[in-house]
């Protein structure tokens, strides 16, 4: 165990536990050697040598991770102040209150879980805990969606907003059609609405500051695979006063990432929202305030492009800012920012209703504000 | 009136004649100027005084060109070939046909009737005559477009087309809302969905090339002004083999003008559609084949832009293509070209069915193939 760091010392970095070695586990063990007060301590797999091979595979320090050949031998580590759990979604109650239970804070990959009744079990397990909670959203973290923040909530840039539109979606190949857990009604039974429709909704509460809308209505002819897992969906959002959202999400198109936000005043477009086309370098487009040019030749103004650079990638970003926040609760007894457990509900509760009315064939269903 | 020119001369010009001085009819004179092959001839208002006035103002050649101050006078002079029809939708059926039984082909604006059965109407009287009906979609002549086009059916490169979505909407001031013909249920009834959702179901049809979709299911809470006449709208559109389309417009937004096209292997996106940024020079993008780079980290390959450059502005490119189909039936005794028509009538049918999923408060409805 380390000793509680005296005044002029470093802050002792975060020590994070990676529970299970999924593909996107890699990407996280390179954000968490980059962020600035994060280290992984520990990897835990469902044996020693599978944890070994993905420690030395991802650039981890072997002699000094510890292996476990069991998640619970990882979850007992009291040398694990953090839990990472990319596991499939199936998994996520058990393992989430599990990591909670023995006091571990917890950063959970999405879809957090099959329902927001799961959702509430791991969220209550990290309350009575008192255990930061976060979901592996990682475009959140982003300065360039900090930068978008700052134009959306200015009033004068954009105005109110009327309608936003998401979609997300990647070809996938032969092989992840067939075997991929996100095809597997019992690993990820909600497919590709929970693996990239999770982004579009969160981005669309996102743009609307996670107000909840009012109805939401399931797109018809959704695609699902021979066991019912949804392959490409969408929905269309109502809000009280009239704004709306249309997303569209698929496994079955190009690789596609789009916000598309109209206000009043003005119109952002960005369309890498969830992965930047390139790691330090992330761009959107603002119309504000456009009018036709005499005529109607030409617009006037012309929209602006915004650059935003990062010498941290965004998951690494996101690792630092977990990292800041269970370090003010280990060391400074601090409480846990609620404002992550918060998003991530929202999320799930609009994703359940996409959910509830795609199983009723597209009839709408409301949400209880 | 002209005599027939001998093989050796160049062609005539074909002689458009503007019925109405509506502000639109503004950027056609122009348009008209600067094509090649085409002539103001004469205009007509209801005053004489109006006719000259407008000529002045927009750099016609006052003494050369026939001033009317009756329609009835525009249509009956012998030497316009082309009667261009700014009118407001509700005049469409009585002076297009009138146009046509004169034997006038027809430039007419959109939305180019109330409903269906009166653009059939209108095409009617123009096959009895044997004239040229175009609409004044102006996007449909820029050579972007085309480009667009070639991509679009490059299978390699977009695939199958699966989502569609398109935006337009502008903010419209206090004045337009009070008194702008277009939010008048006598002059322009069908408001914005008239005006400018007119581009977006034609974006979509042009995507799909003209395929009607088998259902329309408009969106939910389209804003109405006193009057009854729509602000703000849009609709889904699905068709039998499960592609879907969506679009939104409005004059309560800021000026925005997307298409965004979601292919199996492809996605274009253009954020100007109607009217480029400039009128010399105009982009768009397309991403093909795109996979996460290793790591999910970035794209590979990145989008790429296209940029297609015009010396004529589009609305000119689209005065030329229709003097050169009323040159040919003129002096070459050519038939009329029915692929404008045809498509007039698409998005006439597709606007109809929007109208009547709006009136019955977002029921579908079924379009007949």
């Amino acid at each position: 165990m380390w000793s509680a760091a005296a005044p002029d010392q470093p802050p002792r970095p975060v020590r994070f536990g990676i529970l299970g070695c999924a593909s996107i586990a890699r990407k996280l063990a390179r954000a968490m050697l980059l962020a600035p007060g994060a280290a992984v301590a520990a990897v835990g797999s469902r044996s020693e040598e599978k944890a070994r091979l993905f420690a030395a595979d991802n650039g981890l320090d072997v002699a000094a991770t510890r292996l476990h050949g069991t998640y619970e031998a990882l979850l007992d580590d009291p040398d694990v102040d953090v839990v990472y759990l990319p596991l499939p979604t199936s998994l996520h109650v058990r393992w989430a209150t599990a990591a909670a239970a023995r006091g571990k804070h917890v950063l959970l990959e999405k879809p957090t879980a099959l329902c927001a009744a799961d959702l509430d079990a791991i969220l209550a397990a990290c309350d009575a805990a008192g255990v930061q909670f976060m979901d592996s959203t990682m475009w959140m973290h982003h300065p360039r969606t900090a930068k978008m923040r700052e134009l959306v909530d200015d009033k004068d840039a954009i105005g109110d907003i009327k309608v936003v539109n998401s979609v997300f979606s990647f070809r996938a190949n032969e092989d992840f059609l067939q075997n991929d857990i996100r095809v597997k009604p019992d690993l990820d039974a909600l497919g590709a609405l929970g693996d990239i429709g999770w982004y579009c909704i969160r981005a669309i509460l996102w743009a609307v500051d996670y107000e909840l809308p009012k109805t939401v209505i399931a797109l018809r002819d959704p695609v699902k695979n021979r066991s019912g897992v949804l392959l490409a969906c969408g929905a269309t959002l109502y809000w009280a006063d009239g704004k709306t959202a249309t997303f569209n999400c698929s496994f079955l198109t190009n690789l596609t990432m789009d916000i598309t936000l109209v206000g009043t005043n003005g119109t952002l477009h960005v369309t890498d929202f969830v992965i930047p086309y390139e790691e330090k370098s992330a761009e959107f487009s603002v119309a504000s305030k456009s009018n036709f040019a005499p005529l109607h030749i030409g617009w006037d103004p012309l929209p602006s492009k915004h650059v935003v650079t990062t010498d941290l990638p965004q998951e690494a970003l996101m690792v630092q800012e977990l990292a800041r926040l269970v370090q003010n609760i280990r060391d400074a007894g601090a409480k846990p920012e609620g404002k992550w457990p918060a998003i991530t509900t929202k999320t799930q509760v609009v994703l359940d209703a996409v959910k509830a009315s795609i199983d009723k064939g597209s009839e709408p269903v409301e949400i209880a504000n």
